[in-house]
């Protein structure tokens, strides 16, 4: 066990995130206390009875006093109110940090309520389950996975994002940094349009189970499975992030649905060729993927069938 | 271990579907002998060199010569030339059955040119990996999972219904019954309109990714990464699944359009209410699927963190 990175760490909001970077704390002795809030008194109740956080405070005042670090773990939409309320509470030296999806709309929500002396430091570890709330937390979440540093502007302090990216390393994660506008496409890409996307075809299908009467459900192998559990995911969260990365999201799914026709039409008309070189160039990308070692080679995710 | 279900079965084909019956066929004792054929050589040999089929033959003849029942496990496309290439070798009594995804063309394709005294019962396994080839198969690949069983037409002999729904059940599936028509109806909403959303969509990344030197690769969280996965199957068998459900998809795919444009427009005019109104609902068919036992509720699928 080595020393602590932060003597005081503050959790604002409670949910998988927040409670995943908690056990994963504790899990290599990374923060000497943790305190912890959440707006809903079932939270905070249920924090308590799992013991999570070494603390958990009635308000985020409460639990920021003092913090050498506060995260703030509540829906990208919520950053700003929760800034202006805790800015106050701050000590001078203490760093601020997020997990939100998206970083140029926080950076604009919170910088202005920051007092000097504080240093926010965004960052956005990538990583999730279709799970949410203080009880689905796990200290292994993050092992492997990527967490984006942003740093707010070019002035932030060197150290105190050395000292973030310290923590996210010893919570498991491989740490890059990145400028928010860059970071908003790329999560556009490869998160925010296709949840939106899956959001989509499981209402479509949802529409059609009406008719079907859920033969939709009963046979939904992999294909539609995987939609399921990507549309399964917090719809506060979900919404906040669309509202808020609008322009990079509207982008990208102004680029798919263009692809998509050219596919419909290549069905419609009959061309083979088309549809078979397009679905064989897919093919490459996963190979990537797995290279990367960001997914598993097993067949079916490693999955094995489901119990009966 | 109870009697064989059938003395002598053909596998015609030999990928992931072939391969997987023939070991949960063994596992259960439920053929006499396997023979088998593919139409390129290197997959005879491979199947000759892990143990697929007790006979792998040189052609599709031998391999149904005296079989009782003959399933064709060819991409869609190619199932007519196969039943031409094959019926004058048929022997009265045999059942021929198929593992196709599409079965309203597989019957027009196949049924024209199989003799009387020949019985046409064609299924559908929901059952598959995004590998494919004949060391992509397991035995357990079907346990659980729902074969649909379609007859080709009312006047199908019941007994080989029966026959092969034994079989089914024996490799360790649910089998259900329906018509052609309207399996391929449930299956462009559950499985081929999904497939080829994730195609256009990882197509779509695949441009950026150009743009974004491999970020698109290196950040793919849970949204896109198990996009890539449905979009690395086999692209010969997905090339022919929509050129063969043509109809049924292209209906699917524009209520899909119709949705997301409402959903864009949502985003555009910053309307969260329908945004969190939709999400909320999406997760209910979540919920439905863990109910009716086709997935797990283990988070991220039950998946741990990949290796390192």
């Amino acid at each position: 066990m080595t020393a602590p990175v932060y003597e005081r760490v503050a959790l604002i909001g409670l949910g998988l995130i927040a409670s995943s970077m908690f056990w994963a704390m504790k899990r290599r002795g990374l923060a000497g206390e943790v305190t912890g809030f959440a707006r809903s008194r079932a939270t905070r109740e249920t924090a308590r009875r799992i013991g999570l956080c070494d603390r958990v405070c009635e308000s985020a005042r409460d639990a920021v006093e003092g913090a050498d670090l506060v995260v703030l773990c509540v829906p990208v939409g919520a950053m700003g109110a929760v800034a202006r309320e805790i800015a106050p509470h701050l000590k001078s030296g203490t760093t601020v940090s997020d997990v939100g999806s998206v970083k140029r709309s926080v950076i604009s929500a919170v910088a202005p309520h920051l007092p000097g002396g504080v240093h926010f430091v965004p960052a956005h570890p990538l990583a999730g389950t279709e799970h949410s709330g203080p009880e689905s937390g796990f200290a292994e979440l993050y092992d492997n996975r990527w967490c984006i540093i942003v740093p707010a502007d070019d002035a932030t302090d060197p150290e105190a994002v050395a000292r973030l990216r310290d923590l996210w390393e010893g919570m498991g994660a491989n740490v890059d940094q990145m400028d928010a506008d860059h970071h908003d496409l790329v999560l556009a890409v490869t998160s925010h349009a296709p949840h939106l996307i899956a959001y989509t075809m499981v209402g479509v299908a949802d529409d059609l189970r009406r008719v079907t009467d859920s033969e939709v459900i009963k046979y939904s192998a992999a294909g539609f499975r995987d939609f399921t559990r990507i549309a399964a995911s917090d719809p506060t969260m979900w919404r906040d992030v669309f509202l808020t990365n609008k322009d990079a999201t509207l982008e990208v799914l102004g680029r798919f649905t263009e692809e998509l026709f050219a596919l419909q039409r290549a069905i419609r008309t009959g061309d083979g060729d088309h549809l078979f070189d397009y679905f064989t160039r897919t093919r490459t990308i996963r190979r990537g993927i797995i290279e990367a070692g960001q997914d598993t080679d097993a067949p079916d995710f490693g999955r094995g069938a489901p119990k009966s």
